[in-house]
């Protein structure tokens, strides 16, 4: 009950496969993959793949990865995500441009969730790693690179002050994502998303600590959005 | 001494048997299992039996678990809930009615304590899982399944909002329990615990962080003195 | 009593005034007088009293009971607990009974909105004040009197300890409101409120810090519903 | 509203006038009117009408409105807002649509400044107030009016679980303002601002507490570039 | 280095041994036995029974103490309170009389280790357990076994509320230790903490929690100083 | 010295006139004067004065402390501490010793109010002023003053180190009054307090932040019962 | 700036004049001013001056500063910082360089502190304001002037990220000053100090919220040291 | 992604080697172990020491450490501070003089880790173990050991008093290294934390819980620059 580390979203709002939902919500349901049973992810899968949807799953274990793989031989497992992806045989080009930029490279495994969220959504995605702000010449060089995204993911532990800095350089929302990255002071990651609501920069929005995959929707969302 | 998760209340008030705790406070006594040998929970149980009182005990463990089924044939293990349980042979019909509402499937093992708490108090419940929110048309749907309840409880965890929906279609109190269910600024249940605390609807109360047995002690209480 | 803006609790979920709300939640609406102007209240007072529902403004300033007074002559004031009320004239008469118990003197505040609550849902209500548990004996030769009750309200700051033992001695809900009442660890109530929560009775359950209407809201609940 | 210093957000972050960054950032330079110089802001302001730029500053008190008013007649002076505004003679249409929620009357000065910072940058936009959860019909009734928005902004205190709640209906970022609304364990807002940061609405990121102009300004850059 | 439960003291101060200790500070040296080599332990004991001094050793794991019954066969392990203590063959009759209270069977280990200390002082002790508030009347028989005491210790975890209601019947000083017994809104014993800081009772203080030992420690100092 | 609305202890706990009081608790009733009417203070101060009682009353404002010195010429009024004094004709001589050390001058009033409970309860007290832990010479050079008390009370803001470098001077209780002087990390006196609880001195136990009267009376009843 | 009482540092240990102190700790004493008698202040100016010392008073109000103006002609009041100073006429040339950075305006009572302390001190300091991380060049553009300092204060509030940019830059110490600006999350400076402490440049170290004179401090040790 | 106890530094800051950064920065790069390939590692080392630079590796385990040993015969590898470091055959004398104290034993592997800081960046280094502050002699007697030193860092843990006392006694910076030593009201060091960033003595600065390279890499910055 009590639960350690996730970065999925929909724990605790668990659906019925509900069809209509890429209507209402712009996307198909996402499943989220701790505490469930390999045997009802393969079912939902199974249902959203005749309904022609991509299949997603976050938080998935190594075992339950390796038992997905085995029933769908074109899925993906990205074991740093911990994500399982089927893409859509009907997917249409990908659309529009996200930048995710890390401090370090400890965050690495939330910003590949975010990654896999966005390759999931159909929307072009652009990884940019240890750009944190102690080097600050690093993210300097860069900026040329995700200037002209939709929108940029900053994930970032420790003093979480990257997204500030991002946030100078850009004309599109920045979504700060802090990560349980860090020691003592960093409360488990309290300090830095405590910053990140504090950025002096007016284009910075925050989600959960950890939150890869809530930080990837909804970036994908506001490129989707831009390029109907 | 430091101890993990415990969904029961009575840890730090162990009593003595206690033959007229019923009459007292409303309820014969229950066995809180964490911690305590097996051996005296069947030395408590064979002697409430021989009062023909109804035998309760939470946070039973399997291995705890199996011995009592070994010794009660008739006794009613429910792994979900962690619970063991033994209905006395004298129990009339059950009265009232009882509501259990969870945001999510991974909410669960609490509102699983709180229905095994609600049938060994002889009042009928009935379990609504899974409408949190977020999707709104569910919870909307199941109303008239729950508007004529005695009392309900709203079992949820993340940001803690059901309850404040709840509260609004009832002219019954709503007991919160808030869960640990979460991850990063849901600080282990706290942030769902003062969300609840500050809901907007007038008829919510809340109890412990997991505390289903406690939840469902309450209700049991109501719905037990309305109907007496 | 050291408070922050408000004891009440439905300021951040205004209303129209929704005349079928009585149906729906049990009770007509409250109105929250904190940062509302006199003349919306007197307007509001006028349209319930037409739908001869009696009236309840919890929340208000010396300079806004008086401007109530001046209107409503049948008015009642209430200084201590902040409120202002009319009962209705077809009012029947009270039922039930619940007993409102403080710690210390210092909690009375938010005692006498309580009280306040009750009276204007039609409820019996009895005040039994300074029962804190550094004088144990004060409590004992009292429990006669609330020992059956329909609920017990336990309003106290500081420590927080009364709802346990109260919680001993009867087989109704406790209602647990703490108060900002203390100093220095006291936390503005945060130490009463975790007290109170963290309770080794069954029985108690807990609503926000100095909301004392609150408390008396969800006593009438359960006290009108068992006698309907 | 219970409010700190301010509800805007580059205070640590004054420029000098920064006749470029409208390119670079999307939105020419805005004044954070506390704790400055009358004077400063009307030659900010004279500076920025020679560039044809419109004029904008938060945080204004009422003694700095006043000699602003008699310097620029053709000021705009929102009180709730606590904002000071000139159009610029060369603005266009305005393009998009974002919506602003609020869950209570006492959300409206926050919601104020989301407004008038919408309309600064010349985004159309909707305030739907006080559809707080605890009366879900009010929010239902609501949903054709802003499920077509190009972003929605939610202002709630307290709980703070109304954007979950919008969350569920579109298919848009929702940016969620958690105030300082509330008491006891409201925390200042801090109990509103945890709950949205754990909401299980994938859509749902947050800003600092009481931050309207930065809610306001993220859903404009939103709106901007979708419409560019 | 990041260390879990300890309930001893001086592990931040160890020291060389001291043999003048007795003479400045009351009693001898102690040893923490946490992250210390047995062999140490051993030498340390060695040198104190050649002084003629009395040896004690808190938070020793089964490993080490089986070592040290071992190496000193009329050493006394309790496995209990985690604790190996050697009596002086000097040790004069003991002094005074302590009482040591448990609110629940839980907290039976942190008051074992005060129970320990209080024999290595030289101090008369009874543990009086199981007298949590919730069931008032079992303290209320018990008072005329501690209320000649020269100190009461009240070890308690959950809502911490045993000291207040202890401190009413005695004029000695309430030695009040939390317990990390407990879950969710316990805080680990925080709750517990705050609320004996809170104590209306004028004779509570308070240590910090799981402190066992230095419950013992400064109850041993009172006694022993008043029957000197 | 910051401090909230009070330091004394007793605001929760009001007593009617409990003449037998001294023999059960110790020493006779104290008045908590914040939120006391001076009428009632005057009152209980005559019967307290039939009874052959000194009379004491605690955070006394300068108004009410005029009154009460024209009631009672006789009476000793002390500014710093804000208490009001009447010492009884039948006092005896002072017995015992207890030392009063403060860090520095902001914690002065605190310190006082122990004095002045010091002097109440009949118990000889030496004020020993600004000895904070970074001038450690002047500490040192006053240990012999303090070093034959049957307590030590030691008053300490910002980081409360004060008290575990005199725990290891002395054979005595030491009582840490944890003070609200201080700013930003200080955390309204926390800092200080948990530094206290963290002592790695085994003799030093903990009061409520600016708790003087408490930390008074526990000094005294040792000091009392050591000496009778 | 939100402070609290003070931003100095030594309120807590005030020592009597402690000529010798230059020799064993580096400078001569500083007046805390907050609650102290300006004829206290005067008194021990007079003594520093007869003994050749410089004078500096911190957390001086302006009627106090007014007084000692009036009696020290040659003082320096600087209302901003809220310091007074008299130089010393035996003061040789400044050595040294130290640079003192801020985020924003609402930091500069702080920086000024900070810049008044190095002034008594007797050491070349240099203000760089307004450089915070959301707009990166301006930083970029002045690290040539404080590239060759002895050691950077960084004044910062809200997010607290400017200090890990400047430490990238330098191979000096960087003191971080944590400023109370801020609202909402701010906590009172404490995210920016979290923050802080976080800090990924292995060269940052911290003092406490809004304490200027300490970074002063410090900073001014470092550099005339090096100078030595 | 969740990381337990780290004490180095530059976990979110990983740098691709850059050869340069000896020159900006004034040490050439660490390797932060935890969580990097051995192999990874490897190639690091072989590249500095082809550039002639010192090795150095933070948080290595030992079998992370025994792969370093077979590659590196000449590497000297503390297991106590977890540690691995090749020194260059260029190095020249070291220089200056940095005093590392403990408070107690516990301490010691983070004052280990500061001490091979210190010795990889060439400075001078004594340790000086267990002078916490409830043995003031002990500190005492041991002073003219670090009392020329070029600064002093204090690794203590519990209530953090250490550094305020040894601050009193010199004249160059003290850096305050808090530790996760302690149970209970310790908070895993934040109550340490929080009490030296309250220090009362104005040459105290605060590095982040457990970090002992940072504190060993500030003393060697001041160091060095000293002494250039």
């Amino acid at each position: 009950m009590k639960q350690g580390e996730d970065t999925s979203v929909d724990k605790n709002c668990e659906f019925d496969l509900d069809v209509e939902r890429e209507e209402r919500c712009g996307f198909p349901e996402v499943v989220y993959g701790q505490g469930k049973e390999v045997a009802s992810i393969i079912r939902i899968f199974h249902r959203q793949l005749e309904q022609g949807q991509p299949c997603f799953a976050t938080r998935v274990s190594a075992a339950k990865a390796k038992a997905l793989q085995t029933e769908f031989a074109q899925g993906l497992d990205n074991r740093l995500a911990r994500t399982f992806r089927i893409e859509s045989p009907h997917a249409g080009a990908k659309v529009g441009k996200v930048a995710v930029l890390t401090a370090g490279t400890s965050d690495a495994p939330v910003a590949e969730e975010a990654m896999e969220t966005l390759a999931w959504a159909g929307v072009n995605a652009l990884l940019i790693q240890d750009v944190g702000v102690a080097g600050p010449e690093r993210l300097r060089k860069r900026v040329h690179q995700f200037a002209d995204a939709d929108a940029v993911i900053v994930v970032a532990g420790m003093e979480g002050a990257l997204p500030s800095v991002v946030g100078g350089y850009v004309a599109v929302p920045v979504i700060a994502v802090p990560t349980s990255v860090g020691y003592g002071a960093s409360l488990g990651g309290m300090a830095a998303m405590l910053g990140m609501l504090n950025s002096c920069a007016s284009n910075v929005c925050v989600v959960n600590i950890d939150a890869g995959f809530k930080g990837g929707y909804l970036a994908a969302l506001i490129a989707k959005n831009r390029h109907k």
